[in-house]
């Protein structure tokens, strides 16, 4: 899966298992002691070190010492670790969305007019809100002839179900066109 | 994990292993089938069998009779995983940007404009973007005591950060605020 070119598999492959999102979750959020992070995630101190090993490995964590005698290390996010907090937080709206039966216990907060947050994917340019109706996924200059392929037969797929839906326009479209 | 109160731990859970989130890429592309599931993934039968039906354990896809003789199944997303769409877009984004260093080979763009889109996290209401430096995770309605501490532990860690930051600030808060 390393050598996929698919940018996701790539991104999945880099973060490894479900505990390396969760440190990245910590971290994001402060800690970067090892026993913080050990209390935080119950987890045993091999597996805690082989996992924060792995992050350093992926460059997303970086080592810092912090006490010389006995010597002690700090674990602290690199761009790269930092650059997942979209990653983690359209996770947390969709936990609260469709796994919090008694409602959510963690909400995303603006700490200027501390009001709630709903976080939305849009279009860095227009502002446009992302969906799988209006945007697809396209080759790019790096494309292999495989995945070239793919992607046009995906496309020719959509084309295929817009037109359908252009001649009977749902209400969602109506109401944004 | 399951019982954690925690809905990016939830989300970890439900969503599985990684295979389940490249099953989840490729319907949110079109594919339906399993033998274009098993050709996308090179997976073996046996193993794509038992991860499809732990997605539909888990209500992210549903089974459609399509053919009766012999009876043949495809394989559809619910709404819930369609809404998986925003982490998988945010995850190639950031494979993009990270693990790409011979170009791109995967684009997102807008159907309508044929541009070249690159996805942002925004707060619905006002737009702004979401960083973790203006938002922070706050306690919700049905948070436990544990986990009002831990946030309030954060919040504090941030508010001092912050206020160091406002004695001296960056360019980058100079130049948006």
């Amino acid at each position: 899966m390393a050598d996929a070119p698919c940018p996701i598999a790539r991104t999945l492959e880099c973060i490894g298992e479900w505990w390396s999102l969760l440190i990245i979750r910590d971290a994001l959020q402060g800690l970067c002691r090892f026993d913080d992070f050990q209390q935080s995630l119950s987890i045993a101190p091999a597996m805690l070190t082989r996992r924060l090993n792995t992050l350093i490995q992926h460059r997303l964590l970086e080592k810092k010492l912090y006490s010389q005698r006995p010597p002690r290390y700090e674990y602290h996010l690199t761009e790269r670790g930092r650059d997942l907090a979209p990653v983690l937080l359209t996770m947390l709206a969709w936990g609260n969305k469709h796994l919090t039966p008694e409602g959510p216990s963690v909400l995303l907060q603006d700490n200027v007019t501390h009001h709630q947050v709903e976080p939305v994917l849009v279009d860095k340019r227009t502002g446009h809100p992302i969906s799988m109706r209006r945007h697809s996924l396209v080759a790019g200059p790096a494309a292999s002839r495989g995945m070239k392929l793919r992607l046009l037969r995906v496309q020719r797929h959509y084309d295929q179900v817009s037109s359908e839906q252009q001649t009977t326009p749902s209400f969602e479209e109506k109401h944004h066109e």
